[in-house]
């Protein structure tokens, strides 16, 4: 199979759908698009993130083939998260989700609390 | 506050990215693109989602202001749903991204495949 179908429930395009609308997913990718980074670095740019929780994050990420993980033989060892090209090809349509949501958060603020 | 900041763990879009990377919503956003429609017909399209679910996600998308219920009076009722100009805004970025997880779909599940 090449291409998916969103609307297909037995195709694994849903899946993905899944995993990369996982908030933590998009903002790790927006972090590395700037370029490789310890997990140190990552976690202080994000924010509000546990170790474990973005230490899932990264490892999901490998598995799909969307970062790569690197260590380097120094003493402390160095490690370094990067985009592959497959992850750098995510960054464009993440990056104008990630801005629509920014530009209309105070929209859908003022409508929660207009429901409610 | 009229935008936000996605590093910012105090800051609300992150609630929204959530909210608007959920599977079901994005089906929904895609769906109610070519105009309004009735949740038996939305279902159908949609597959795979139970009722319970499909009716979570439209009042969800409702209260955020990216979705209209219109009930007509008619017998028996006609209740149809449609975007809003929020929810129109809304569409481009994530059609880029179903997209960008319909092309992807197959260089994804092979890298999972390698990883394990």
């Amino acid at each position: 199979m090449d291409t998916g179908d969103v609307f297909d429930p037995n195709c694994p395009t849903r899946v993905v759908l899944d995993r990369i609308g996982d908030k933590w997913s998009a903002l790790v990718l927006l972090c590395l698009a700037g370029g490789p980074m310890r997990f140190t670095r990552l976690r202080e740019r994000i924010g509000g993130v546990t170790p474990k929780v973005l230490t899932q994050t990264l490892r999901a990420m490998e598995q799909d083939g969307l970062v790569t993980r690197e260590v380097f033989a120094e003493v402390p060892p160095r490690v370094e998260y990067a985009l592959t090209d497959l992850g750098h090809s995510l960054h464009d349509p993440m990056a104008a989700v990630a801005a629509w949501a920014e530009q209309h958060v105070g929209e859908i603020l003022r409508s929660r609390e207009m429901y409610s």
